[in-house]
């Protein structure tokens, strides 16, 4: 969850989000804050991610939550996602880059 | 130019294939022909890419080009972002995959 981050978020980003607050377990209420989520999507990915084994209920506290095995390696494989897709945006900024300064007209400088 | 696309391509997909048509000196006609480019467009992007010193003028030969080292340098960063991307995409899908079966019903098998 970046800061600032406001814009739609993804089914796998909203799955990685609350998989990385229930990491070392914690109650469905703050889940539903931290991930600025409705009760109704909350709840629908939590009997998602509880189907998937991705996070498992606490022991002894049936509103408690906590990421399995299982989900922090998907959360792993979530942050890897990032990183590459990260990697090939900037790479593919610098190229266009290379490509665009001689086609747009240089900006006139601001007249005062 | 992976046979079978067919589909838009990018201002740098472009470069790239007519940089790698190139690669070893070429004609302008051959570059029209496997590049599947208009007049128009191909001298454009000639402009575009003996400007940024990708290709040159082959010596001897007007109608002749070769790409410079500049330009093999861009290619290689061309083929890497298209690598990093094919991967960002293979790791989505595999992890979207992951999230999917349970939400989606599963088909009917056909009955005959």
């Amino acid at each position: 969850m970046d800061a600032g981050r406001r814009q739609y978020r993804s089914r796998l980003q909203i799955a990685a989000d609350i998989i990385e607050i229930a990491k070392n377990g914690t109650r469905k209420t703050r889940i539903m804050y931290l991930g600025n989520l409705s009760f109704d999507l909350l709840q629908r990915y939590l009997d998602l991610l509880l189907g998937f084994g991705l996070i498992q209920v606490q022991n002894g506290d049936q509103r408690g939550y906590i990421a399995t095995e299982k989900g922090l390696h998907f959360l792993e494989e979530y942050r890897e996602l990032r990183r590459l897709s990260e990697m090939a945006e900037s790479k593919k900024r610098s190229l266009e880059r290379s490509l665009t300064s001689m086609l747009e007209e240089p900006q006139e400088p601001m007249s005062t």
